[in-house]
């Protein structure tokens, strides 16, 4: 858990106000801003991934962050560090992929350096104008959690991908993400008061421990509410693939208004995570049986 | 020469009018944005910087882009990617370094990975409000040729390093450099039409040379002219360090009105660069001429 020992190092030295969603929400400009990076061997390994679907999950993962801010993606910049066994195919490849990811976002400037593995940084700028900017701090009592799309597909295709399969649903949900543009836009535009939205690219539990701690809440979930593709149903501990999972990039928001999204709870006083419904029982989770199990689960990868 | 290509590759997939500067100027945000890494064993060795100096130097190359602008630096977010041998102290010490050389610009966002090699992509955001923005597309004929400070200092400190010193005064430079604020600041806000601005992070004949092609105009310098500290004459072949060092991170620009700054040279009609009182001659480069000087002093690096 050395990351975390860092990010409080971090956030004691820059004692900043900004430290703390996946976006910076730069007030005064109008926008808000997120970077992250993509390591060879770490996030992705070259014989599971096309140079153009590493170009796509990248600009994805970036896009997605903008997204759960509820801004509008509007420019991307990529610093790229390749191996010298890096082919131009290669380049023209990620930068396609990176391209149709990024949709009506453009792609403004970066950097390639040479690097031992590759290593891929993106930087997505979101414009905030006509939109109201969530934050993880933001959950009030009586606010309904509402979900974008079905849960724990990315894991199940990176199972399928170390099982050696080369294509299945999965492997394609897995490798191309789709951020949630429509979904973002409708809660930005729309909700009045303060919300909290998330990505689930940590994970579905992550999210909702992450707004229930930030927000001084409790998040009560109804396990059969929660949308997932029924054939996951035939992996082993297919609910952890749900919960723990992460890399879906659905949003999850907790919201005044639900309009006509997938409600899968509500937010309560109280503090961790409460799941109805599992396996017909009621189950409370505290942040710490959240991180232990994110780390049970994942510590292998 | 890989990396052209890999330039010319990207171009070519994202036909957008915003790669060519170190900056993209996002006119309709109000802001530049740029973005670039450092990579260890590449760009950096742990050896010869402490983290204080990497995280100061880190924040400064991005700082002096924007400054390059001409914009205000505001913002940065900052990627960095860690081996498991690297200490909680490792990292106070970076940041610190990052925080003090941000000066009034704030650090607001960024992530933390594994990987087997240190490395660092750091976004800087500008503000163009009240500035007039450069680009190297924008030298004309009869504009005067400013620098500010002394050329060739961090090539020579580079020299000290690897000849075993500890300690120097162009060591120092090499390893916290000091991006341009006041300078830029002036040119920015007092420049009323176009202007060319580049930063000498790779060299000073590498900033004319893009200046010049991008402008479709020769730049003329005379050599005696150059700042420099008299102390590296002590150095074999001096006057490739102020030429071709490059990492001084000072500013030079093509202006209509020189203030009170050190002019070198004109820009002329033409193509290259022409150097007047070099060993009392006058020597024209052509683009090819420059690049494969870089390449032959640099190519080790």
């Amino acid at each position: 858990m050395k990351e975390k020992d860092f990010i409080n190092t971090i956030k004691t030295v820059l004692n900043s106000k900004y430290i703390g969603d996946d976006c910076a929400y730069l007030e005064d400009l109008g926008i808000v801003v997120t970077q992250d990076s993509l390591v060879e061997d770490v996030h992705f390994k070259r014989c599971y991934i096309t140079p153009y679907q590493l170009g796509w999950k990248s600009a994805m993962v970036n896009i997605s962050d903008i997204c759960a801010s509820g801004a509008k993606p509007v420019y991307l910049t990529v610093s790229l560090s390749l191996p010298k066994d890096i082919t131009t195919e290669f380049v023209e490849e990620f930068y396609k992929g990176l391209k149709d990811a990024a949709g009506n976002a453009q792609i403004v400037g970066g950097d390639i350096t040479g690097s031992d593995r590759i290593f891929i940084s993106v930087t997505a700028i979101g414009s905030s104008t006509g939109r109201n900017i969530s934050s993880r701090k933001n959950a009030r009592i009586g606010q309904k959690i509402i979900v974008s799309g079905q849960h724990g597909a990315s894991a199940a295709g990176l199972k399928d991908l170390i099982a050696g399969k080369k294509d299945s649903k999965f492997i394609h949900k897995h490798l191309m993400p789709e951020a949630r543009l429509e979904f973002s836009k409708k809660i930005a535009v729309t909700e009045k008061s303060a919300y909290a939205m998330m990505d689930t690219s940590d994970g579905l539990m992550d999210a909702l421990s992450q707004i229930a701690e930030n927000s001084k809440v409790m998040a009560e979930v109804d396990f059969t509410r929660i949308p997932y593709d029924k054939e996951l149903e035939h992996y082993e501990n297919y609910r952890d693939l749900i919960f723990y999972g992460g890399e879906d990039y659905e949003l999850i928001a907790s919201v005044d208004n639900p309009q006509d999204f997938t409600v899968i709870g509500e937010i309560k006083e109280g503090e961790g995570i409460t799941i109805l419904n599992l396996n017909g029982k009621t189950v409370h989770y505290t942040k710490e049986d959240i991180e232990k199990n994110l780390y049970n689960h994942f510590k292998e990868q």
